[in-house]
């Protein structure tokens, strides 16, 4: 098929809605934003066999390059709107296997809310290559930003962490699987953007990111931006349950834990006088938001001291790396 | 060098003077639309091998990725604000080259007043994918759309037509280049978004697109989403110097004008009432304006007349591709 027919049959359709889409037939789309709201932006681009399998299902890939783009505009608190998405193709992509792409583009998109506004298909002799730009609002000058972490500051995790490095660590050995095995895989190949806390956050978190290059380096991240050094208590980090049986059994999987990627968990900073708000909005969400720790002054150099319950300290520094002491 | 590195180095310079995009060090950015205002978006993926030479300058595949972009803009009358730029690079990049292509978008944004406010950087096996979206702004309700063409229409193009398609025959061909050859590829490898001409024609442009797949396949386009049909007199159609030297020794190069892409030029409609006020815009833009044929009604199903000066006729018909009669 050609491009305009790949468009037409399986993409226009997901522009319904969207009358500034105009059918996916024009140069480009035009969007509507509300007076006093600014627009969030934001680009990913995953590569089969670097970000999913190549034989993962095609409704879980589509599910999952949507699903990392919108988490950034949560971690905004921003309320998503419309997306755009440019694919690169190899041409052992059939018509089939573009369907069911399409059809998971399509639920995902009615479940968080958002419409397909543009795009490009291409062909590659390289591998699956696709990078959706995802547009949100949130009201001027209120967007959450790694900056504003304060010493002080509770740092909390939304949902349960390492899920998805441990699900990653599962496919990677190619073995046979369990009901708890099978969750984990499902936290890596489908993340769960965190649309409905970003914007409850809004007021009250003083920094928020989302976990994708996993706790620590984010944390990092956080920590760097924010001009702060963190601490992070790996005892109060949240398992899940298929989570916290793996790292019964081998300890060593706590490291995969902390230093996992993929989770697109909300990594986020409060003043310890919004406990009592913050597990209102946890109870509301049903999501659990745990506290793993407090935001501290810095020497000059970020710092992210991770202490375990048998008191044993690791340090990661803004310029040296791991520094274990 | 890591993605974090290759950011904060090559890219992060150019998100100064936007302080939406937050150093490039955040989850997403924020942009400001002016009220009244819609945003107009865009997003095209350009591959080595299929839309560049891998072995073209850095600085011109730079260029080319954003002006593609930003000629999108132009073709609905916007004036364009920023861009997010998506990368995979494939290991043989290395610092020099990236430093070269930073080089070459950093003197591009420059020229057409635009900045860069987020994006994503991935390694790939694959050849090197650039993915940008473009956003500009245009008052509400007055983007120029391919779907607003009326019978009895002039069709008119900008510049010259198929000097990138000449270009990258010659390119192609790997021989020796005299100076007409190097003037035709570097309209293949440095579109020039018409940036100045897209606003001026709010107001006076029924319908407008860019030409990038070639003429009378765009002209096709148009014509569909118009529902209308068009005739095209070669005769008219505007070649640069160049161009016309090839022409003139090879007739069948016409061919090559008339369906060769990646010209960027715009293809637009007029009422016969706005022929002096487009020629005021020609001399005031000092860009070629040409009034190449008319728009038509059509019988049911959209077509693209073609003349020449020889009184010979093709005709390309919505749903049954090239007629030869």
């Amino acid at each position: 098929m050609e491009e305009f027919d790949i468009i037409a049959k399986h993409f226009a359709p997901l522009a319904i809605g969207e009358p500034g889409a105009l059918g996916l037939t024009d140069d480009a789309a035009l969007l509507n934003v509300r007076a006093n709201n600014q627009l969030v932006i934001t680009s990913d681009c995953l590569i089969a066999g670097v970000h999913f399998f190549p034989s993962d299902p095609p409704q879980t890939i589509a599910r999952k390059a949507l699903g990392v783009n919108l988490s950034d505009l949560a971690a905004m608190g921003a309320k998503p709107r419309a997306y755009t998405f440019a694919v690169a193709w190899p041409k052992t992509i059939d018509d089939h296997w573009i369907s069911q792409f399409a059809g998971g583009l399509k639920s995902a998109q009615t479940e968080w809310g958002v419409t397909l506004i543009g795009g490009d298909t291409v062909a590659t002799k390289g591998p699956l290559t696709l990078t959706i730009s995802a547009f949100g609002e949130v009201n001027h000058g209120k967007a959450l930003k790694r900056s504003g972490a304060e010493p002080g500051d509770d740092l909390y995790v939304s949902g349960t962490i390492g899920d998805a490095a441990l699900g990653l660590t599962i496919l990677s050995a190619a073995t046979e699987t369990n009901e708890g095995d099978q969750y984990l895989i499902d936290r890596y190949r489908c993340p769960q953007p965190r649309l409905t806390l970003g914007p409850k956050l809004l007021g009250i978190a003083t920094s928020a990111m989302d976990i994708s290059d996993g706790l620590v380096a984010d944390m990092m991240h956080l920590a760097e931006t924010s001009n702060v050094s963190a601490v992070i208590d790996t005892s109060l980090v949240p398992l899940s349950g298929p989570g916290q049986h793996i790292v019964d059994q081998k300890q060593e999987a706590m490291n995969t834990v902390l230093c996992g990627g993929d989770d697109y968990e909300l990594l986020f900073t409060a003043p310890p006088s919004c406990r009592e708000e913050i597990q209102a909005v946890s109870r509301q969400l049903k999501l659990n938001l745990t506290l793993i720790g407090t935001i501290e002054n810095h020497d000059g150099v970020s710092h992210v001291r991770i202490v375990d319950q048998d008191g044993n300290q690791f340090e990661l520094s803004g310029n040296s790396g791991y520094r274990h002491f």
